[in-house]
């Protein structure tokens, strides 16, 4: 990581939105977590170093200090210290070959039964079966995870989320001996980068950020704006579906999310979770 | 925020778990960074300070910088800057008054809209009208509602998650003229704390980190245990549900979280979301 430039905060944001933000005046270690934030990117190819177990203790331990819906800790997290399950896990998220090289793979964990057993245990019945406990669930493995990002790149490694862990989810909880009500969220590769990561240009403030009342004034002008500009700078190396769409000479984000979503993703997530004991209603 | 104490990583580790957490060497900004997250807690009391504007549109740029799933960004904030709306959000947020005195409210909207837009703008057929498509956008928002968390405690605020935007979904999209596909995930009360947080007691790491195996032997011990340490140390001031639970000289965790859960909870989250135009199949 040290051949990384530092830009500035400002810099990083401008970088990735293409919008100037002009942040105020802040102490110079604020600046720097912030700073650390804004320049921030997914990580997929590491060196082989491994990630020290005390450091990952200490990540973890920092991660699941974050917010949790009504301090229901409804969310766990499973490391895959052995290297064989980490290569079953890649064989079971299509397409990510490079998983099975990261030298640590988390996965985060939405864990709505010990909030079951709690109540067998007071003999108290549980009213909550329902579509909420499950976002519940999901969202604090969500949190968690995110913290965890923050706090590993601040200690320097490199991170990716990895969601297909919900393509085959029924496998992947049988990978890891996950019991009923207890379902992966997303998996988390982790190790120290190969290089530094690319800062990933987002859509304009002014499209996702709203002020008393969500709008979408000149969305569409926004996002083709947001296509050319980011087809510029991070043009993609390959397209999707070339066989169905051809080839584009302006192919920009929003046609890469469009052909990515012609074709069903993890459309049996809901028959998993109902299989899993969950009500979805 | 002068009269805090400052305890070293370690320490802030031992006071929320009650296991050691023995952290390794670390850059000392790596070490405040971590330290910082591992003591922060929920603020519900702030000063009248307003949050500047620059800081933050500063926070949500940092935010929005979070992993978002395959980078399709469906996740939104809407900020309410105006006195009155947020007064009209505490209203629809039952039993927390104290939302209205918070110098500022955010709400992490999950968009699945705008991709769908993307879909009809290019002509193409959206393929991913199920479970996952709610639980992709929620995650989004909580992500980045975990990364302003972050960002915010570091620059000096003091946050509060307020699912309760959930308790009455409609009444809450209509507030922030959410349309349909858009949905509220969870409000952030944030401004300058009143007074230090208090660092809330986790469930032990061995309960809820595993290496690669799910487990829980044990479990009820570690839980019975975590319960009289948390009540000794951080006793709950108030009883659930007196009336029809009686009241308990043993009251810890696991007893509000049941007497929590045994009245249900937004219920009718799934019907919202069916409302708004989603497969939850």
């Amino acid at each position: 990581m040290t051949d990384r430039p530092d830009p500035d905060l400002n810099d990083a944001l401008m970088e990735r939105y293409g919008d100037a933000v002009d942040a105020p005046d802040m102490p110079a270690d604020v600046r720097q977590s912030l700073r650390r934030m804004a320049s921030r990117g997914s990580c997929r190819r590491f060196q082989p170093t491994p990630v020290p177990d005390d450091l990952l203790q200490t990540l973890c331990a920092v991660a699941l200090a974050a917010p949790t819906k009504s301090d229901l800790q409804q969310r766990d997290i499973v490391a895959l210290k052995s290297e064989d399950r980490r290569a079953r896990l890649a064989d079971l998220v299509a397409g990510q070959d490079w998983v099975a090289a990261a030298p640590m793979v988390l996965v985060f964990c939405g864990n709505n039964r010990r909030q079951r057993l709690l109540h067998d245990w007071h003999d108290v019945p549980f009213a909550n079966d329902h579509m909420d406990a499950v976002i519940n669930a999901a969202a604090d493995a969500a949190i968690a995870m995110a913290a965890f990002v923050t706090a590993a790149e601040a200690a320097g490694l490199g991170c990716c989320p990895i969601s297909a862990v919900r393509n085959d989810a029924a496998a992947v909880s049988d990978l890891l001996g996950l019991p009923e009500h207890v379902f992966p969220f997303a998996g988390l590769a982790v190790g120290y980068p190969a290089h530094p990561p690319e800062i990933a240009m987002r859509l304009p403030l002014h499209v996702t950020c709203h002020v008393d009342t969500y709008r979408e004034d000149g969305l569409k002008e926004s996002v083709a704006a947001y296509d050319v500009r980011r087809a510029r700078a991070q043009p993609y190396n390959r397209q999707r579906f070339v066989a169905t769409f051809g080839t584009s000479d302006t192919y920009g984000w929003s046609e890469d999310k469009v052909r990515q979503y012609s074709q069903p993703e993890r459309a049996e997530f809901g028959a998993f979770l109902r299989a899993r004991g969950f009500q979805l209603d």
